[in-house]
């Protein structure tokens, strides 16, 4: 198996707003996709849609505001089964995230590039966080081509 | 083992200048850092240093326009015997760049700050080619505190 892992710092004195922005459809929608719908709580499946297709997340785990945790139960061939968790802690001023995308069967081109992009999320979830303004798809950051 | 993936596409109808800024002093310093100093042809070993450390990377292979690999031979312990391998293919008006840093004992928290820190600096990358201008240290992008 393979894992995508990712650290972001997010600059506030509350891990809070972090907790949110995982565990609430407005947060999700405020750094991951604007097109995001469904039932957020613990047992829930969270809908997250973008122009090439999307992806169905069960949530696994919500422990504020420490461990957030879903399952890939739709989505590309990829991604069926793998999990994606979060960790947060607080060290001084900073929410610290700590991000695994796990299960990967195979490292295939898909995942490089489903890497790059989460690291670009994970800096709009800190924007987000820090300015009040992250960058969602359909205004997400291109890396690469087709997006 | 654990590696570290991701991929960019760099928008240019010729991969000799993503090629030129992973094989030249003043290519690498205009994306990674501008502290970048040694002998960048194969066998050669390039240093590059940032605020708080460096790397020392041998140069394994050069083949233009399509593969470049170094040698982490000098850096954090978690570095050393790494491997930096660069995958270039040109498809339609982008350059699509196929990134690893393969070789990692464990997936430590500091492997995590480090693929969120490739992507930062492969976007940067694909910046200096696109626009002239990456944001290499000490300007670079910061994910995280300590940086």
């Amino acid at each position: 198996m393979y894992d995508i892992l990712h650290r972001v710092g997010v600059e506030t004195s509350d891990p809070e707003p972090v907790y949110q922005a995982l565990t609430t459809l407005e947060g999700l929608g405020g750094w991951w996709t604007e097109d995001v719908a469904g039932d957020p709580q613990v047992g829930g499946v969270v809908e997250f849609r973008f122009p090439p297709g999307g992806f169905d997340m069960e949530v696994v785990d919500h422990t504020a505001p420490a461990h957030v945790a879903w399952k890939v139960v739709g989505g590309p061939d990829e991604w069926i089964g793998t999990t994606v968790d979060w960790q947060l802690r607080q060290d001084g001023d900073y929410t610290v995230i700590l991000f695994k995308h796990q299960g990967w069967k195979e490292p295939v081109e898909f995942m490089h590039h489903c890497s790059t992009k989460w690291a670009t999320y994970l800096m709009s979830l800190k924007a987000l966080v820090e300015t009040g303004s992250g960058a969602p798809a359909p205004n997400d950051v291109h890396v690469a081509h087709p997006d």
